[in-house]
């Protein structure tokens, strides 16, 4: 058993009980002992976990690869001397993204440019920086990679098949990210937010109206693209996704105080809001491979608990992370009136919270008051704890996969388990 | 040839031209003759039209069969005698579009009550008064339920075929309903309109956000039906009318003056709005029925045909009807910017009408200077015309089909051609 020790992060210095140590399996260790780099000191003062010999890593982001790739990614072993490698999650499909942005792109192009150019507005900020749906996919097909015995249903067998394949597979992350981009573009019409990850939203910028339609129009392109797939078992999964997703939004939308204070019905608003999406596509890219449903459920288990994990921290991220860093305000769940894993954690721990939590917190009072028990609970960490639960899960569902001798193979699988703790240890 | 006289309405009496002879083929006029009823002169002291013995029939509409429930049917021959019968269009498929309502219902129960209450808002609305797109196809599945050589694809073999397969085209009619209510919400969502056929729109009573949501809801929950019936092409079908009917709202949001003054964008536009969702999900019920391409074309051509002889009475409606009729004000097109049919034949004639267009109609003199131009042109008329060509070309569709001698599909297709008439002679 190895430990990762996290320091305290300046952000987080107003909350007790920081310091935790993180226990990893030791194929999970090696992964992170391969796959993390150590960034050079000068992108950041504020190191928040330490990996062995590997010193800084908190500007590693799940949602900001794009940093990344300016990066040289240095491998500290044991001893002191250093290899120079491109390996890390986002530079392994970095090739295969590009030409995915420009499918995507080309995909967008309607017979009405400026719906078009609405929907190209988002991908042009998102593509860029939030490729992680794409790359957690990308890295799934690879890993799942492996000879299958019985043919996959509803593919054309022939020698061009695992090109074909490939193909397919890559038509899900395009797929995958319409849907998540439909959904942002409806979310800010919803919420009347001014600004998302920092940018202007569409529908400040260009109405409400084409927000809506864009939205939808780009529902209707993946559901196009979907039906081309014609395996009417994917169809399913992520039609499916699309019901969960609105279905998530209205759970946050119109709860009762009951439904506000419940661990579980948080737990399964965000499955719907955030790992359905992921959950449903890995197991699509399985699907597509002809997989067994033993694998195929490996899949969905680690977009399940990678997405939840995901979620948890950007919860907790929502308190401790500054403005800048999150892209919208710090502080904007609670003050929206929604209640996250950490203020439920401190409730259990402090009932009279409850009240606070009924009494709504359009009084910014409220809010401090609530911030004031989570400071002296075990919220935060517990929610961290939880997140790091659902990494660990996301991790032994890639260690349970059918075994590879397939270098590629492994690799994505490294890639896939090093992204767990990306997740968990982001600081942004 | 036989024809139709139209009188003048009162609404439509400052046009001129209001009076045209419209030839019908000899079937055509047949089922008219086999299926139009005359109303009651107490329903309405408005008639527009005389069919051969039928006097009244002004009162028929497309869009509010429930009315003609109540009213007992009496069919005119040539002689005196008053044979009694069930057989209107509506009446034919009463049965089924119970259950298809209550399938309806049950299938926007969601998990979240409110969600399913914003959703089943419309259906109660909706389905009372709007259900003639399920009759149509009701009906299409009946007419082509003639004997096919080759077994249908994608379906199941076996006794309980014919069964399976009326559930399965009864299931297109549900998704067609709950894609043009998700549509109807997204559409009042962006034109912010307070009211919708007499009613309040579902995001005046209920906010923007709850209506957004309840549409891809729908949408969802439409994709999720149509993956179930596991047969790509039709799944690719709808989700492409999807996509149009997204182009077509944008193509009406976003037009250049140059486009607004084309009667071939119009149409386009037109096709996408209104027509392509009746188009191929009329021939989703033939796909469903393993068909020939020839005859999944025909009933294309039906619904394609039918949906743009329904628009543009629609858009005449927005001149001549009242607003009590229409359920929105009168004028309401010209009034938000849209030039409709009868404005560009107008501007045919009046090249200086393209002038007004191009001011807008911001200013209410515009408006009552195009209505002046449009009040001494045949645009009225012509839009009529060309409704009824399209009618007619609906009709010789039902005309080509593989020939019969099943009663109740012959009845069901004298059913379809009757809704043609039904379509370009309603007068709300």
């Amino acid at each position: 058993m190895m430990y990762v020790s996290r320091g305290l992060s300046r952000a987080s210095r107003r909350f007790r009980g920081k310091i935790f140590g993180e226990p990893l399996s030791h194929r999970q260790a090696t992964a992170c002992r391969n796959l993390l780099p150590c960034l050079d000191s000068s992108l950041g003062d504020d190191p928040s976990l330490k990996v062995l010999g590997c010193r800084h890593i908190s500007s590693w982001s799940w949602g900001l690869p794009a940093a990344l790739y300016s990066i040289r990614h240095h491998i500290h072993h044991h001893s002191a001397s250093i290899v120079e490698e491109q390996l890390d999650p986002f530079s392994l499909v970095a090739d295969e993204l590009s030409i995915l942005a420009n499918r995507l792109r080309a995909m967008v192009v309607a017979e009405v440019p400026k719906l078009a150019s609405a929907a190209e507005y988002f991908f042009r900020m998102g593509v860029e920086g939030k490729r992680f749906r794409p790359t957690v996919l990308l890295l799934m097909s690879t890993a799942l990679n492996v000879s299958i015995h019985k043919p996959p249903p509803d593919t054309i067998m022939g020698d061009t098949m695992t090109a074909e394949l490939r193909v397919r597979q890559q038509s899900i992350a395009e797929i995958t990210e319409m849907i998540h981009v439909a959904s942002l573009l409806h979310d800010d019409v919803l919420d009347d937010a001014d600004t998302r990850r920092g940018i202007s939203s569409l529908n400040f910028v260009m109405g409400n109206k084409l927000a809506v339609l864009a939205g939808d129009f780009l529902l209707s392109r993946a559901c196009v693209a979907l039906a081309s797939l014609k395996n009417t078992e994917v169809v399913s999964l992520l039609a499916t996704v699309i019901e969960q997703l609105v279905t998530g939004e209205t759970m946050q939308m119109t709860t009762s105080v009951d439904q506000r204070c419940s661990m579980e019905y948080y737990m399964q608003k965000t499955y719907y809001k955030t790992a359905s999406l992921i959950a449903n596509s890995c197991k699509a890219i399985a699907l597509l491979a002809g997989h067994t449903a033993e694998v195929a459920t490996l899949a969905y288990d680690y977009g399940r608990n990678l997405g939840l994990a995901f979620q948890l921290i950007d919860d907790v991220l929502d308190f401790t992370g500054t403005s800048a860093s999150l892209g919208k305000g710090s502080l904007s769940d609670i003050s929206h009136g929604i209640v996250t894993a950490p203020i439920l954690f401190a409730m259990d721990e402090f009932p009279e919270l409850r009240a606070v939590v009924e009494r709504g917190f359009e009084d910014p009072r409220n809010v401090n008051l609530a911030l004031e028990y989570l400071g002296k609970s075990r919220g935060i960490q517990r929610a961290r704890d939880l997140a790091k639960d659902h990494a660990n899960r996301a991790a032994a569902a890639i260690d349970s996969l059918p075994d590879s001798d397939d270098e590629e193979v492994r690799r994505s699988r490294r890639a896939l388990i090093a992204l767990t703790h990306i997740v968990i240890t982001r600081a942004k």
